[in-house]
C-alpha cells in the first residue's frame, strides 16, 4: 500500500480505524473485568473521592506482612548466586528444579503414594489454572462450586467450555451451590456428570473446609462418572481440623482423578514473589488412556519457561525445618486475625462462616444485594471487603473480609465495623 | 459408588483404568515434544552412552554468564525488600509496577509516540506469546516464517487455529519461507491474507534482521490486509546493522497493526529470572473496534500474577545507566562468540548465516537432513546443535549453533569442529 497519492491516502485514513482481526467470541462473552480489579478501581474512586480516608483493605486475600527472615536469605542467597559463574542458572526444566520438587514432596506429600516427579512447580496456581484449561480445551464439561474464586469460571468462559451469560450465570457450566443450608458441600447425587470439577478446600471465598468423608464423597463420585478433579489446596496450610484433610492426595483413589493445585503465596507472603505447585499422578489418564501429566509438561513447555530460579531458592528455605517453622507462624498470625474478625462479627449479631479452617471471614447480610454492602462499607467505614456475588450467584447476601492485614489494621477495622454495625 | 462387595471391587478395577475426559484433540496433532526438550533428552542419551564425554552445548539459546553486578544488586536489593514492612511487596499489577514500566519506555521506546502504559511487563515473551494466543483463540488464520522459533507453530496447534500435521507441515498455517534465496525475508505478493504475522526479527533461528525497507513492506502489508503483526523482538540489542530497526514501532503506522513483544533473558542473563515484556498501543483494535490491549490485560489478569517483583527489580537496574551498560556488554560478549564460530565454519568452507545482528550462527549442510547433521556432530564432536528442521521444513539443510556459551568453551568447540570438518 502506498502512501503517495490522495486516494491511497484516504484509503489509509479508512484502515487506520481497526484492524480485520476478528475479537475472539469467548472473551467477549464475559460479562465484567476480573473481580479484583474491579475492586481496586472502585477502591481508587473512593479514595480520590476522599483523599484524607484512610482506607483498610479486607478485599483481595493478599499477604501484607514481611517474608521471614529465614525465608528471605533463600531469596537472598538465590539472587546472589546469579551473579557467580558457579551460582548462575540459565533455563531451568519447566517444572522446576529437582531439589525443590523434592523438598515439597518430602514435607507434604511423602505418606501419599506419589513421588517428587509428579510435583511440577510454577509461578502461582492462578497461573497453572490457565495452563489446564489450555491444556484440557474447549470440548470439555465444567463443574464449580457456588460461590467460587472467579478464575474457575472466567478461564472456561475464555477457553469456550461455556455458552453465552444468561443473566445470572454462564450456559453449560454446573454450578454447584455451597451454602450454609448444605454445610457448605454441594448434593453430589443432584449433580450431573461434568469432564472437570473444579473444587476450592479451604474454600475460597466462604472459608469452609472439607472434610475427609465429603471429601472421599467427592473422589468416589469423579470416579463413578471418569471425570477429574482439579483440586485447589492454595489455603490448606491454615487447616487446624484435623477430620479436614490438607491434601486430596489423603483421600485413596484420588491420584487416578484429581490434579492438586497449591501455592507458596499465602504460606510464606509470596503473592508477588510468584511461587506454587501442582500435584499429577502418572495414574491420571484421558479417556485414551494417554497419562494427564504428559500433556501438562508439553503446555508447560511451549508457552512456560518455569518459575524464577530465585523464587525457587526462596521455596526450598520454605520447606526447610526453619523457614517451615516461620511459614506456620505466619499462616497462625492470619488465622488469629481471622478469629478477631470473625467474633467481631459474631459478637454484632451476624452469621458468619469461614475462619477456622481459613483466612477468609463469611458474613452473611441475608436479603440484601451485596455489592451494595460492599459500597455501604466502603463508604461507611472506609474498609474494602468483597461482595459476595462477585464469587457467584450463591454468594449474593454475604461479603467476604480477608484476612490478610497488619494487626493493627485488622483491629482498627473491628473498631470502624462496630460504629457502623453494632 | 462402594468400595463393599466383590461387584463394586470388580467395576473399581475398570474404573481405575483412566478418566472418560477426552484428550484435547489439538494437542493430540503435535507430532512430537517441544523442541529443546527433545534435545535436552539426546543430549543426556549422549551423555550416558558416553559418561567421559564433556559435551559442550550451542543448542538451546541458553545464556552461561553470571548476571553482572549492578543488576544483581538490584535483584539482592528486590529479594531483601521483601523482608522489610517498608518495602514488602504483595500483589503487583498483572502489568508490571509503574517504575518498571517507566523505565523500558524510557529507555526503548521514547521516540515512538507510545507511552509507558503501553508497555506490559511479563515473566517473558514466551509466556506472553501463549497468553496472546488464548486471547486470540481458535477462529483466527496466522502466518509465520519458516524456519521459526517453534512456539509459534506449537500454541497455534493447541489453540485449534491449525489442522492436522500433513507430513511437513500443519494445515491451515501459512508458513513464510525465509531462505539465502529471498535474503530470509517472504515475498509478501505471494503470501495469503492472515489475521496474525508472526514475525522475529533478528531471526530465531537464522539470526538474519530485517532491514527499515522490508518492515516497512511488512507494516504496509498488515495494514492493507487487516492484519495483526506480531513481533518477535527478543534479541533486538544483538542489531549492529543501522539500517536494522530494533522495533517494530520505528515504522510509521505499527501502532495500529502490531504488537511487539522482547524478553531481559538475552540482554541480562534473565533466562532463569523470567522477566519480559510486551508493548500494544491503545490504537490498536479488533475488526469490532474494541482494543486488543484491553483482552490482552483480561487474560493477564485472569490466568497470571505478573512478573515476581524481584525480578521487576533487577529489570529496573537493567534500564539504569550502570545496568545498561552492563547488559550491553554482555550482548556484545555473546556478539564476540558468534563471529568466531562465524568465521570458523566461513574458513572451512561452509555457508553460514546470522550471527552479524544475532547471537546465532545458521551453517548450511545442503543436502543433509538436519537431525543427521545434529547426530554426527554430536557423537564427533561432544557438541549440542539444533537442527534446522525442528524450526520448520524451511530449515531443512542448516543446523543452528548457539552463541551462548563462556568463551573457553566456544574456543574448545571451534577446535572440535575443525578436526572433524576442516
Amino acid at each position: 500500500m502506498s502512501t503517495q497519492g490522495r486516494g491511497s491516502r484516504a484509503l489509509r485514513v479508512v484502515c487506520e480505524a481497526t484492524t480485520q482481526v476478528k475479537r475472539n467470541k469467548n472473551i467477549s462473552k464475559l460479562q465484567a473485568g476480573y473481580l479484583f480489579p474491579e475492586i481496586a478501581r472502585r477502591r481508587n474512586a473512593h479514595q480520590e473521592a476522599n483523599p484524607d480516608a484512610k482506607i483498610i483493605s479486607l478485599g483481595i486475600g493478599d499477604t501484607t506482612e514481611p517474608i521471614p527472615p529465614y525465608i528471605v536469605d533463600g531469596l537472598k542467597k538465590g539472587a546472589e548466586a546469579m551473579g557467580t559463574l558457579e551460582g548462575y542458572k540459565g533455563y531451568g526444566p519447566e517444572q522446576g528444579y529437582a531439589p525443590i520438587r523434592e523438598a515439597i514432596f518430602n514435607r507434604l506429600y511423602s505418606n501419599t503414594g506419589l513421588n517428587a516427579n509428579n510435583i511440577y512447580v510454577s509461578d502461582g496456581s492462578k497461573c497453572d489454572i490457565g495452563r489446564m484449561q489450555m491444556m484440557f480445551g474447549e470440548d470439555i464439561t465444567v463443574a464449580l462450586q457456588d460461590p467460587a474464586y472467579p478464575v474457575y469460571v472466567d478461564s472456561s468462559v475464555i477457553m469456550g467450555m461455556t455458552g453465552d451469560y444468561n443473566g445470572s450465570n454462564f450456559d453449560g457450566l454446573t454450578y454447584m451451590e455451597c451454602r450454609p443450608e448444605n454445610d457448605f458441600f454441594p448434593d453430589l447425587s443432584k449433580v450431573a456428570r461434568t469432564d472437570i470439577i473444579f473444587f476450592c478446600s479451604p474454600n475460597n471465598p466462604t472459608g469452609s473446609a472439607a472434610t475427609r468423608e465429603q471429601l472421599t464423597q467427592l473422589v468416589d463420585f469423579a470416579r463413578k462418572n471418569g471425570s477429574i478433579i482439579v483440586y485447589d489446596a492454595a489455603y490448606a496450610l491454615f487447616i487446624e481440623d484435623e477430620n479436614c484433610p490438607r491434601s486430596i492426595f489423603e483421600i485413596p483413589g484420588a491420584e487416578e482423578c484429581a490434579i492438586e493445585t497449591c501455592s507458596f503465596s499465602k504460606y510464606a507472603g509470596f503473592t508477588g514473589v510468584r511461587l506454587g505447585w501442582t500435584v499429577i499422578s502418572d495414574k491420571l489418564k484421558f479417556a485414551d488412556g494417554s497419562p494427564v501429566a504428559k500433556d501438562f509438561v508439553r503446555i508447560a513447555t511451549t508457552v512456560f519457561n518455569g518459575a524464577s530460579v530465585i523464587s525457587q531458592a526462596g521455596g526450598i528455605a520454605c520447606m526447610d525445618d526453619e523457614g517451615w517453622k516461620e511459614m506456620n507462624e505466619l499462616v497462625a498470625y492470619y488465622k488469629e486475625n481471622a478469629k478477631i474478625l470473625k467474633k467481631t462479627f459474631q459478637d454484632m449479631g451476624f452469621t458468619v462462616f469461614g475462619a477456622d479452617n481459613a483466612p477468609y471471614v463469611w458474613v452473611g447480610f441475608p436479603g440484601r444485594d451485596s455489592w451494595d454492602v460492599f459500597s455501604e462499607i466502603l463508604t461507611k467505614c472506609d474498609i474494602v471487603t468483597t461482595p459476595g456475588s462477585g464469587f457467584g450467584a450463591a454468594g449474593e447476601g454475604f461479603v467476604r473480609a480477608s484476612a490478610f492485614g497488619h494487626r493493627e489494621n485488622i483491629l482498627e477495622a473491628v473498631e470502624r465495623f462496630k460504629k457502623v454495625y453494632s
